[in-house]
């Protein structure tokens, strides 16, 4: 494994994502240290058993935690990390640099930016999970995942450098695109589908007693991000509303074609849909199935 | 293991389904005879060296098998299984007993009980997977699963309770349904699922070149069961249309009030959505994930 370029680490946050950092980091070897910032003194006292045998120092205060790190990293929810930015720009060392998470970009890495120039890189790795927390974080959580970094176009310098060298410390590969196409795109690969596996079980709800015991993997796994946070997703779906509020559009379209096939006089439209696909969902590429 | 109440067993498709009922009977350790009907003579010389381990003779011709068998087991799609039953209700004996294993139940159930009375059990365990055909069968499948009957109602008959007692050693836990219950709940369980799987990815594939590697386990989870036989679910959701379609427009409605959220100036109605979705969720009993 290559040496993170970093060597006093804050992550902002130590649920899945960014306690998987923490746990990855260790699992290196690396001997740094890492802070993690947690959202209140209830929260320390009740983490500390936890994040011991990960050598992780824990405050709830954001200030003191920054002033020595060389890498802060935001792993909290979109509106938290837009709302913590602020007060991470005053308080983050002039030559530190300062990196997320999020499942969106635009507004992240438009006011990370202005706050803080080239020292701020926007990311989001391509991993994830239903389960929330530090006790579900894991240390192979970015083995072989995608991060995508969304730094202003044109630029490659130094700090872009770092922190692509950072996620490659811990087994991922980088991918780069504005967070204009990153949105966009997400809103197709995962927000969209979050929103259809919530609001699927949700359409179920007055059913329930009927139906619970008459689901198959396929519905389990069909809607297992409907499992996730849903105060999170709420927040994701809400800052890209209206990448995912066109892609909705044009499922609802397709869907009222399917409607037409089920209601024609004839099944070929429908299976050649199904073939289309399937066809499609072929040519991804996903990540490996992590036991 | 309780021993299945059958010594002659002739299963019609040996793929994933009946594939998996003939390596469960082995894998417990039945000794009776089973015979594997399959589509035509050149499958029986392509399967001939994978079924060898099974005991399972093979042919693509339906009467022979079927002369002997105390329990005929039909395992293809379901306008197959509506084009054999004629055939089979022909040549099965008098005292053996029909099953099914179809996702819909209404028209298999109509035309079995029509042609075959009491000696008809329409049948359907709730596991499958995507992957298909004889090497994907497993002999642990219906362990745990649950198998639903749907004999005509107030029958409680012997007929009944053998094949029930077949599911059962295999591992399987019965529900007992009206065959109309059953496709209404199903729609809503799994086929609207397969449908949206399908729809979905058929969605994405003019961009599939900016998208493929851009998801996560989400999107590769949600649109798992896309990645099924396109033609089996095509006559699955034909054959259940009426039920399909009342639940997509149901589907359409909830969606339609999503892009009402997405369109608002609060995002408090989105997030009390997801969080309905996630408690349906978790009121639900999936299948265990067999590794």
């Amino acid at each position: 494994m290559p040496i993170p370029p970093f060597q006093r680490i804050a992550i902002v946050g130590l649920g899945l994502m960014g306690g998987s950092v923490a746990k990855a980091l260790r699992g290196n070897g690396f001997a740094g240290s890492i802070v993690g910032v947690v959202a209140d003194a209830k929260d320390v006292r009740r983490m500390r058993p936890a994040v011991k045998r990960w050598r992780i120092s824990l405050t709830h205060v954001l200030a003191p935690a920054l002033q020595d790190a060389d890498l802060v990293l935001l792993a909290t929810a979109p509106h938290v990390i837009l709302q913590q930015l602020p007060e991470v720009a005053r308080h983050v060392s002039a030559t530190a640099l300062v990196s997320d998470v999020a499942s969106i970009k635009v507004p992240i890495a438009q006011l990370g930016e202005h706050l803080l120039g080239e020292r701020f890189i926007a990311g989001h790795p391509l991993v994830g999970g239903e389960k929330t927390g530090f006790a579900a974080a894991r240390k192979r959580l970015y083995q072989g995942a995608q991060v995508v970094l969304t730094p202003l176009p044109g630029r490659r310098n130094a700090a872009l450098e770092k922190v692509r060298g950072f996620w490659e410390s811990l087994g991922a590969t980088i991918a780069q695109m504005t967070p204009e196409i990153h949105d966009n795109a997400l809103a197709a690969t995962s927000h969209l589908p979050h929103l259809l596996a919530f609001a699927y079980m949700a359409g179920l709800e007055e059913q329930v007693a009927e139906l619970r015991h008459l689901a198959g993997g396929g519905l389990r796994d069909f809607t297992r991000i409907g499992a996730s946070d849903p105060d999170l997703w709420a927040d994701i779906l809400w800052e890209n509303r209206a990448a995912v509020g066109q892609r909705l559009k044009d499922l609802q379209n397709m869907l009222d074609d399917a409607e037409r096939m089920l209601a024609g006089s004839d099944a070929r439209p429908l299976q050649a849909l199904l073939a289309r696909g399937r066809i499609c969902r072929q040519q991804f590429q996903f990540p490996p199935v992590h036991s």
